[in-house]
């Protein structure tokens, strides 16, 4: 482990995604992890729907979300996996990321309201191929809401 | 393949993701496909960006985007995810389906303007379980930009 934000920072940035930046393949160790935490709104929901095209009722209907096995409104879960690249893309490895791939498990909704926390953390590093295996998981408290593996290409000191 | 929809309606769908509606697992076939295109507009990214809260400068900033290996500004990767999973929440199998896992292989960018082509295929149907495996990718042209597997629980008739 290799955090050097002082715990004063890690609670200033619990709504937000900070702090932003490179970390470059050369810095980064087995262990080391970042996060951000973030509260899904209606309009983050709503927001979604509008970009993906994906207006599913269990996402935006009372009335018909009631009725699933979900027994209310849930945010899409390609929604959580954004705060999972957010994470990526600009804490661990940060700007000049090249995002490989991505498996995602959807274990438990994420309802409106919610606060998820998406966690990303160094398993493997492959410093000849610049590729960096990352364990990924979003929680709602202690419930594991989706959990999968990240592959990218981490920026280097030697090619910036 | 069991394709119903006439040629002419799947002209009409170009910008948009129709029909809607479930196709319940007793009516699922290996090899059925449904898709949609859209296309990618600053806009779209803008409010990625702001749902994600992944404002990673490649995606916003012409001028730092230009610099990097894409020379230029590009979609969020799981915003392209999303539209993959608005052909699964819509169509296939659509509403009432499960979203299980998926997993994601970033191919080449989504640049704004690009339209894109999400397609999803029915791969393995265990109707024991009510899971299906669903073959997906994005096109930008001829280009494959995005491609993986989706797990997901189908609607079945008699649970509705």
């Amino acid at each position: 482990m290799n955090d050097k934000r002082p715990t004063q920072l890690m609670e200033h940035d619990m709504f937000d995604n900070l702090p932003r930046g490179t970390i470059v393949i050369e810095d980064l160790e087995v262990g080391m992890t970042r996060h951000l935490q973030k509260q899904v709104t209606d309009r983050d929901i709503e927001l979604f729907a509008e970009v993906s095209t994906d207006r599913n009722p269990v996402h935006l209907d009372d009335a018909y979300a009631q009725d699933t096995i979900f027994e209310g409104r849930i945010a899409h879960g390609m929604l959580t996996a954004g705060l999972v690249s957010a994470v990526i893309g600009e804490q661990l490895p940060g700007h000049g990321t090249v995002y490989l791939g991505q498996t995602l498990k959807f274990m438990a909704p994420v309802r409106p309201g919610d606060m998820v926390r998406a966690e990303v953390t160094v398993e493997a590093i492959d410093h000849a191929k610049r590729r960096v295996t990352l364990a990924t998981r979003c929680l709602v408290g202690d419930t594991v809401v989706l959990k999968g593996e990240a592959v990218v290409l981490a920026p280097s000191r030697k090619f910036d």
